[in-house]
């Protein structure tokens, strides 16, 4: 068999069964090999910023890496802003990325690139298949990198020739390392701050957001006083009825510095230590306030859920006694459509098990507090900051889950960077409503040209800041692309769209207009 | 004034008078400056492959280079892609990348990247601005770098606080480079090789594809006996009636091959050796035939127009003797749309002074023969091989020539990654006629496969290849941003088509059903 071959024998004997792709030539021969190796599903992505997006949004649901096929340099580079969203939700991954064949680098074709170069500021590990031989070791290598805790972008550069030259079969797969534990230290530490009797904040990210996890988290709070909290934005959290609820720490830096502001500890599971997400003239940077120590737990890479058991065992805290949320679902809403009634519609109608893949960006900051006490569901947020990441995650999330249904709640500024995402869902079927807010504003700028403190804007910023003129027509983007559409005005039409939506078994986008 | 409004002031002190932008929370301050600063217009896209594939065709058109703004490292990797494009281009471009506040980078924010890595592979300079004070010095740099011959990409880096900072005001333009002289030794070698009655070819690329080096180039030929060609992809061709006509090398690797089979010479005017646009097995990488002498008149940096002219002079070859092309058009096609009719129906309409921006792939590789007689009009290729680079070219190039119809020939596929141009065209009125070849397929690739001697594709490959189930309706799509427009399935209808938007004064898109 040719090197292709091998490799797409070694990835699905490793465990990795899908492919988003988006191919040229150079990966004509890995192409070929897909129709002769069984295992892989493949998913054809029209842009590659959907093919990394779908990736990390199958990783976050599976804990498992997907592998993109990425066409050159430039592909990757059309990938690179949803790779480093990936890299900082802490997601496995296996890029392989086409290469022209090794001799033919140095004639400098025109899509001859520094693929490497490209590759390293959004991988973890970086390799190019230097033959047939070496290219199956090599995506073995890779799998093990990307399950390397906690999940790491791994990237395999695949030369042509190294394609279709012959090799010796596919490489055994490769032990994924393991979680740490936490250190006695770190434990001891923790333990002596929370019975301190100070203010101290447990920071949950990562696994501990998981529902068995938090129910530990919470048990530990119940016995101590502490307080729970999560990042802003989290790979995956589970939440609703019957789970241990936790607050977000918000992204104006006011009131996240006024959030933390009474507490002498934080404990950090996981977590990094709260940072603002911009810097703004005269904030500051760090949001624990002046004097509060940070303590460490876990790192990313440390196995948070073990640490937080242990911990709770030292302390004799009881995950029994933990608050959990009482299920409650708001009221369907009437009336005009806004922010409030946008959030009591989702908290009313979003079914048991939902994927929510979020990033309604100023639209959305209010969704939490309508939807804590709906049936349990996983709310997936975006990790790198970089707006485009929320349509093709739903894209990935429901290839990952054909059985639950994903909610997509996007931005209009937003879901324009990957709209090709809905392609995608309705040549695979996927079960994915989409929200887009239309606002036609890049409505977070507005308030962002305010917290920098510049001057009321004028027609030419403004112009920048407003989508509109002409306004996008959703309905008709999204019937272009094969998804059924409806456009709801009114806090009634929203509700009859998105319970139409959720009824349905395929794709369905609402333009919910503001 | 602050850093961000020096900055801008430099720009336009320099000479840049347009900015294409896709801004976020970090560039707040030069979004702000743009209101206070006259003379720079500001072109917003809804993508950033949009702003760096336009400023590519901003400055294909007027030889300057427009200024880009892009948010933070992922902004400049959804542009990296049009980057690499407009680099194999030689186009002059100005990146402004936004970055966090240089205190800020050390907390690793979610949107915290290496922006110098993620910027050195697309571009020939990069420099953060470490200050306010520093920033509009290193915006005149920029601009210096970005039109030193023969073009080249300049990113500066800016960070917020090297924005909001006060600074001393613009900074005084720097003076450009210019393109150097050939050399005697190279004229000398050509003279040579050209009277030396063995088959030679002059290869021609860049400035010298434009109307007056080509009529010298044409009168060296009639003069000599030589043969004219040009590379496959061309950052900009005059061609048309009244003018020298040269025929590009083909991609397919065997025509390659036979086009140049009986050169024992090769003349280089700004070209680079002939090369495959992709490697096969067991096919070569230079396309020369063996024993063929490579010589190089000019490098891309150096002035091609004069060197012809010199070569003339010395081999007393009369710029009038040169053979022109003869005005004549194609009559009106009937019947089925394929290929062939589409290729005369462009050739029977495309209007005088026309602007074409050609990412037809496929199906665009037969219209040179049937529009070679047509009013002279500017040909622009994507010379950088990665696709999606067609709706943004034919959007900068509206920007630059608003006199002028610019009409844009793209395949399906390509389309699809940058499909936010046309709401740029709808909001900026650009005078545009999109072509889109419906063909449900990269079709390229289904060709490629066979190139690369793989066998017949099965489902799964073929479900990799084919971009149909569901069809994408491009009338919809268009229609959704602001963009009017029709579909055609027959030569009749695309004719009609084909003159409605050529009659119209804004964006208009024809969706040809093949």
């Amino acid at each position: 068999m040719n090197g292709a071959e091998g490799l797409v024998r070694t990835l699905v004997s490793a465990g990795v069964d899908v492919c988003f792709t988006n191919p040229g030539t150079s990966e004509m021969h890995f192409v070929a090999a897909l129709d002769r190796v069984d295992g892989m599903r493949c998913v054809l992505g029209l842009f590659e910023g959907v093919v990394t997006g779908a990736a990390d949004g199958y990783a976050r649901m599976t804990d498992r890496p997907a592998s993109t096929l990425l066409h050159l340099g430039p592909g990757l580079g059309n990938g690179l802003a949803n790779l480093h969203n990936a890299k900082k939700a802490h997601s496995p991954m296996v890029n392989v990325v086409g290469e022209h064949a090794t001799y033919h680098i140095a004639h400098d074709a025109p899509l001859t690139a520094d693929i490497e170069a490209i590759a390293r500021p959004v991988s973890h590990w970086v390799r190019t298949a230097r033959s047939a031989a070496a290219a199956t070791g090599d995506a073995a290598a890779a799998v093990c990198a990307a399950t390397e805790p906690p999940g790491q972008i791994a990237t395999l550069i695949l030369p042509a020739d190294s394609a279709w030259q012959e090799c010796d079969g596919p490489a055994p797969a490769q032990a994924p390392g393991e979680r740490r534990q936490a250190t006695q230290q770190a434990i001891d530490d923790a333990v002596h701050v929370l019975r301190s009797g100070e203010p101290t904040l447990l920071l949950l990210a990562g696994p501990a957001l998981r529902e068995a996890a938090l129910r530990t988290a919470g048990g530990i709070a119940a016995a101590t006083g502490a307080g729970l909290m999560t990042q802003l934005a989290n790979a995956r959290l589970q939440r609703g009825a019957g789970r241990v609820a936790v607050e977000r720490i918000p992204f104006p830096v006011d009131q996240a510095l006024a959030a933390l502001a009474h507490y002498r500890h934080i404990v950090l599971v996981g977590a990094q230590a709260p940072v603002a997400f911009f810097a703004y003239p005269d904030k500051p940077s760090l949001l624990a306030p002046p004097g509060c120590e940070i303590h460490r737990l876990t790192s990313a890479a440390e196995d948070s859920a073990h640490a937080l058991a242990w911990l709770a065992q030292e302390l004799g805290a009881e995950a029994g006694a933990a608050l959990v949320q009482s299920s409650r679902r708001p009221a369907l809403p009437q009336g005009a459509l806004d922010k409030d009634s946008l959030a009591q519609a989702l908290g009313a109608l979003i079914p048991e098990q939902a994927i929510v893949a979020d990033e309604a960006i100023t639209t959305g900051r209010g969704f939490f507090p309508y939807t804590a006490g709906a049936p349990p569901h996983d709310w997936l947020n975006n990790t790198g900051g970089s707006i485009g990441l929320g349509l093709p995650l739903a894209t990935g999330a429901a290839v990952a889950c054909p059985d639950r249904k994903v909610l997509c709640l996007s931005g209009d500024g937003s879901a324009m960077y990957t709209v090709q995402s809905l392609w995608t869902q309705a040549r695979e079927g996927l079960d994915v409503t989409t929200v887009i807010f239309a606002n036609r504003d890049y409505a977070i700028l507005k308030g962002e040209l305010r917290n920098m403190g510049a001057a009321q804007p004028g027609r030419k910023a403004l112009d920048m800041l407003e989508i509109g003129r002409p306004d996008l027509d959703w309905v008709a983007i999204a019937r272009g692309m094969g998804v059924e559409a409806e456009r709801a005005a009114t806090a009634d039409e929203f509700c009859r769209a998105l319970a139409r939506g959720i009824a349905a078994e395929g794709p369905y986008l609402i333009e919910a207009v503001l």
